[in-house]
């Protein structure tokens, strides 16, 4: 369809008030799933956080790699085992896990570059930029006592130091951050990103925290997909989850929306990372795709 | 017409190259004419003046009046001659046209801070922002001789000091500057809007001089409005001039852009500024919407 | 009289320790009334405001013009109703206020530029230094019940914007404000000057607000020009207000000098704005010559 | 050996002159072989760095990785052939090179954090640090034809962009640099590492360039491990190598270095890297243990 | 003896983290005693001066001089009367002191900028930096009742104006500081080095004081050298003096430190100035060759 | 006489051209003679350049002192013999020398301080502010030979490194300089003040030198006071020294006031420094009192 020029003008004014509204904010951006795979979907998002950043906003993105990691272990013949979910993850798994995300972390940067961004990738063991500390899996016997069992490197998140990223922002880049965190000796956790993505937009004051999915966004019934609730106070939260309404999946996500505007953050997005500029539309549009939590 | 999310987001990414480019780049805008005559125009053209600041770069507007003086001359019941196209300017007339452009100067200024921008209205007065002398009215006797008439006080402008534009510019304000300079006594003298914007773009060592006019632009011939030419070069000017195609009224504002592109600006624009929005077409899409001229 | 050289070197030291005391202070002088009509007066009052800022001080002029106002309007035939002293102002009448006091307030600050100080002329519509709302006229009934009228666009300041005074003021202007608030639409509203200078003052965290009178000061007898008070406290304004020996046009002023020592001024002082350098002697001397305000 | 109070006052004193010297210099130190793979030489290689950044001088590292991506190679099975010294990089390659580089990278920022420095791990890849193309691989055929090999993603360096490098540095950082550059396209191209050290020296205006090696240093005799050459002047080094008395694996670390002189900095050095502490011995005392090249 | 360069590196490791603890700190040192009469332990503690200084520390200098100004009071012929261990100062003796202590100051200043820093020698009459007030001498009479008598211009310490040790040492500088306060007619008084050593540590924020004497420290059994106490709480001191096994001239250093813990310094340190770089041991290693005074 | 306000007026805006003139200048002071010894000249003299300071130039004073050396060196009993004026100065003089002027030096600043301004009184020792060397006597034998002698610790500037006093003026201080030069080996020279003062002025781009003596100023006939020669070109200077008319003492003065100018100096100022506020008068006034270098 070709669009007149006026056409296209009204759509430049219509981003003007949220150009406005953002101007000099920090806006952390989760990135993962499909976004990550499909090539024009990647060209998409990077676009959208360099626009960003041309226009006066701070992005920040977070990322994970779960089918990468999957890929190279499966290469290596590596077989993982899971406890509730968490990957079991023993010195040799953390090795790949490293190396896998840390490619991609540069990859990410390469790509912001050549879109016209300037990106630097980072992780928690730059600068100390957020240390961890070792995560207890947990089960529960059949009887219903729960049980903690060591799931190897798999680590939660103890100080988030935003200084290197407060420095990089200042200077005009954007910070790309791969979920491994610092531990005390050294020695890298693997981490959930979304957490990481949550925890850093609370350390940095953040203004808004973008988690980009593969769904439509929380849906009220979970059958229909045409059903995604817009806008969610924090406090309904646990009522909702609750219900049992929600999907597994979404539970942790929606639950590190909360932490992060328990936070300060000013409000959360689940966004569906599968439609084209969904960061782009939900920052500078007035259309919702996906749901947004709000204080 | 409704247009689809991801058409909106195809506009802003068109947006994207430009808004690079301009990044901290000072385009300087002579308003006047219908564009400032129609609430909607002038409404689009400030808006499009406060989005090009959110975006980075730094809007200078130079506006004119000639309309608003007219009135209030009549009003006043106060008539003038003209010599080659030049208002003799008495003492009583540059009285008024002060009244009536710094009331329209502090008027736009008012509505770029209500659409979300932070204007400041400026004259050659301010701190000697620009000055000037005196210039003849030139007329020419039956036998072709050349004779100067006093005009009153119509000037010419002699230096421009940037330094407060600088000052307001990097403060994050939007200069709004009416078209009187500053003469040797303290005195005002009149002085034509376009030149004025030309000077400034040159001493700012402005990227863009854009001038907005009633028409759609230099027409190859005048009788064809569909006869635009879209880009011309600064060299080319002289010849086409003489070529008599062009009409009387363009011929002035072709030579500001000339001297605007010999004193250092990249490029100048003669805009048609009944088209909504046609500075944002201008900078930030592939439109053309008048005539261009480059080095 | 020929001064010796060791007279004059006498002079320039007695001003030291005032120099010493406002060094980086900021003094807002509400300018008007005769000084402002009277050649030389005029001259006298803009170099004692250029000498205060090249010995370090930070002087603010806001300016009145009434005779200017009533001029115009009388050649454009208009006339003007009162409401208890306030001019019903309507919209044409308000044109015409904007427009003579945006000559004027140009004028002051071309001047200022050739005596060698550098000035920026500003008003309310100025990066929305300054906002204002309706003020209600108010009349009394015949059987003493207070009325209030529409009285046109006359307007109450709501609040004051500093940046813009600040950032000019710190790269070395003088502003030379014009009392014209920014209504909620962008219409201007007329405002008192010595409310406008109060409370510049005061948001600006002035240490004095002088305001130049036509009369030698306050007196403690209306009918002895020789009665100047030189000193009141400001907790005994309203007492002395209350004796009813004070002229009705000076009231106003006072309880200018009131609100803005509450609001944190320092000083406040009506100065005889027909004694030539009455600000520099007030400033820079031992002398007085007017009333002072102090807390 | 228990050293007196003041015998270790008297090595801290000796150290002065040295701090004086280099107080605000950039050393760019080329890090690997033993010295990366010993536990011990690897923590004292980073103390060394960190004891540099804390006394005023700003060390930027480039490191190796040679032996863990053979090892990673080995593992998946991978076999590498080689021209004229050079490993055929293909694509799946090159993936293997940049997550153990990767990986590697992250590692030395952990470990020199853990000391008390503050470290970021860069590539080519970040903001563009530095971009490069491919290089052809050379065979020469019987006859001596010299002949062109495509050997995959071996780049050379085109560009180096210092910005960020400098950035970090004046923020109190140690950057850690792999030795991927930015493809055109946005891949990556292994190069040199000693290269990449020494176009970094260059680029960055560096005082030093440090080669961590496994030996003696370059030895005027090759049988003879006690002959280094302490000192050689750069324009000395073509003659030498000319003699053919210096070993293969040296030459091209010497040209690296020559070419760094060439560039502006002012001193390089083969150090042996085996030595503990050879850059602090290097950099703060009187001893030499290796080779330095002078202008 | 002959140290290895292995030994080398391990000193100068060793003072790693007391470089990394005390980066940025501000250090005052009482400089007096011996290690100013003695060319070798001067030359020794202005060397760790300027390498304090050179590895990110803040040291400033307070010293004495009561030697050289005896030697000038003899030569002049000129006797001192004492009361109470105070020098009766009369403004002759003060001429004396402010002279011999001036050229002595600048001489400190000489010698640390021969050495390699750069260092300004100021007094209390400079920029005011501390003011002073005169202190009576008091004595006792036979029957216990105490005295106060006029013992001249001795002065106790009433205010310091950090400001210009904040800019001296921002600067870069090191600032020597002699102890003669400023009176409130300009004159100066004569003040105890080590008291104004510890009101500057408090007045700057300082992290530690450091007062050099020519005694091992403070003593548990004054009889017995070896005896040193290398700790002491603050709070224990005044018990300790009760005891009466504290020598009489160490009782007022102690309450120096005392007074300047009780003001925010970190630690305060009684060292023995004849120790070869006692201060670079203090301060860089383990050693311990005095008493620190602790919260 | 009582002058009225009006005429204090005048005196203060006579002086408005100079402050504007010289606003941000540096002027360098060489203050001796009379006006060091009389109470009220030297209140005077200081008090001028505590004005200057506060109306934005920037005064440095370099000060003698030979009446109080010769007092201090009469009362040790110590005697001087010359060499062609210049004082044989052996060490223990030039501890005397040190010693008088190091503590004139910090009174010049008290005194300063007191009256209001900030000073920081310094030496060639600081900071190497300037150094110097050796300087022969010169003696001629009856046969017209020159024959160099050891006068002893007089000296010569050979480098001024003005870094300091920028550093201190640039904070709002006024540098109070004494004429003593940091020798080679850390040994204080002798240096005539006026010399230091013209190599001040020199390195720091000074605006003025002026050289405060006993007389009215150069004379073009030496036995009549009231020739005063008020303005001098530096090209004629050689020309008028040849005619013999100038007194001997006024010769080394005329011949530092052309090196100041040959330096880049704007102009300098031999003034009469028993007339009170000289400085004051010549720096605001348009009465000279001297005679003016100009180029």
């Amino acid at each position: 369809m070709v669009l007149t020029a006026v056409e296209k003008a009204g759509i430049l004014v219509e981003a003007l008030p949220y150009i406005k509204q953002f101007y000099g904010k920090i806006i952390v951006v989760k990135y993962g799933g499909h976004a990550m795979l499909n090539c024009e979907l990647k060209e998409a998002v990077l676009t959208d956080l360099v626009l960003m950043k041309y226009v006066g906003m701070h992005p920040v993105v977070v990322h994970g790699g779960g089918p990468e990691i999957n890929k190279m272990l499966k290469r290596l013949g590596k077989e993982s085992s899971f406890v509730n979910g968490l990957r079991v993850t023993d010195a040799e798994t953390m090795e790949i896990v490293e190396m896998v995300l840390g490619r991609l972390n540069k990859e990410i940067a390469a790509l912001i570059n050549r879109l016209g961004g300037r990106a630097v990738g980072l992780w928690g063991k730059d600068a100390s930029l957020f240390t961890a500390v070792k995560r207890p899996g947990v089960v529960w016997s059949a009887d219903g006592i729960k049980i903690e069992q060591d799931i190897g490197l798999v680590g939660e998140i103890t100080t988030v130091n935003p200084e290197l990223l407060f420095s990089v922002l200042k200077q005009g880049y954007i910070p790309v951050v791969a979920p491994i965190g610092l531990g005390p000796d050294g020695e890298g956790y693997n981490i959930n990103a979304d957490t990481v993505a949550g925890k850093i937009a609370e350390a940095l004051g953040g203004d808004k925290l973008i988690i980009l999915t593969d769904v439509e966004g929380i849906l009220s019934n979970p059958q229909d997909k045409h059903s995604v609730i817009s806008k969610i106070k924090v406090g309904e939260i646990p009522a909702f989850i609750a219900t049992g309404k929600i999907s597994g999946g979404m539970i942790p996500k929606l639950e590190c929306c909360r932490a992060a505007l328990e936070g300060g953050v000013k409000s959360a997005h689940i966004l569906d990372g599968r439609v084209l500029h969904a960061i782009l539309l939900e920052v500078f549009t007035d259309e919702g795709v996906g749901t947004m939590v709000v204080p």
